[in-house]
């Protein structure tokens, strides 16, 4: 097992299953050493754990929570990708993308859910760059989605 | 004609003349063997030809089709930036935007559209990573917008 | 004081400091020569200066405005990012975010503001592939997002 995994087994969590697409596309594609990870959503065991608008329908802790699942189902498509963790360079772009009520503009709280994530789980390494915005509505009405651009060494 | 152009040909589809951009912008930009495609609007001759949102003022198949032809005016841009639609290794990120009704989340049905086509036309190196959403409104009311990162032999 | 430098002084603006990020995440992040910068928001001086929905809340060339100061804001990040402003060879994507009322759609025109600025500041290097959106809400109700992908001599 690697560092980075014995980190996330240290933090308590389980590295789950890489989430199947949904639908015709590829859950990451690489180009020299970058990775493009596919949106992922705050699934477990295949089924959206968290729906709905914040903090309307579901609350800005619950989205912070949510964030932090669709990262660690990134994480895992992650490691698909690149095999072992541990070549992970850097992660130098996370987009956030949040179900938000037409009155919620904390979009950056929930975001901090997937990001804190990263860089326990990473370190350094799993500092990145970001954009945050509200959208009207995510595919199954989840909550968040997150997709990201990795380095590997 | 390459390898490429025949499968579109074959596929009774024709590439239509790349979209200019509706602004201040390149249809695409590149560094080293990445090309960026600006984000293609269902425009055909210069005109948005789907407007509105899923699905309270277009269906959800109209939504595909939109997609589609996104995705064709993307391949337009992507042959101009290659020279040759032979050079395309891999699409690596396909971002689909669609503009949604509040209680519309089968974004991913919508995105198909654009993928679907793309995996026809270019095969394997059609297959990319994904991220999809809903947004309150595209530039012209278009019903959907498609972005590209693509890598180049 | 480099070219690039030079060229701001001669517009009559000046580089604000790079604003702080608003969460955790970093201002930007590199691989190889691509630099990723942070979605920038309207602020001067770390507070956000234009806020609201275009057209209802704020006007298209308030609006406008707004995205000129995130693509200034944007500048100042890239110095940090590159050292110098004059190692940038291409701003390969900006990604232009309008938080917009339900029947706005004219946000190439936001976006140009953004847009037309990186040009006269960068020139040939500023120009850039696009993609457009309008968006339900953005952090902290700002008007106007910013992000890029830039290549680096």
């Amino acid at each position: 097992m690697g560092r980075v995994e014995e980190t996330i087994k240290e933090l308590g969590l389980e590295l789950p299953e890489a989430p199947k697409p949904m639908g015709s596309y590829l859950p990451w594609a690489k180009s020299g050493k970058l990775v493009f990870i596919s949106g992922q959503l705050p699934r477990k065991e295949g089924k959206i754990v968290y729906q709905g608008r914040v903090p309307t329908e579901i609350s800005l802790e619950l989205g912070k929570q949510a964030a932090a699942i669709c990262a660690l189902n990134a994480v895992s498509v992650l490691k698909d990708a690149a095999g072992e963790l541990d070549k992970v360079k850097q992660i130098v772009r996370l987009t956030c993308w949040v179900a938000s009520s037409p009155f919620f503009f904390d979009q950056p709280q929930i975001a901090n859910g997937a990001s804190d994530l990263l860089v326990k789980i990473f370190g350094e390494a799993g500092k990145h760059s970001r954009m945050t915005t509200g959208v009207i509505g995510l595919p199954g009405n989840a909550t968040v989605a997150v997709d990201l651009v990795v380095a590997l060494r």
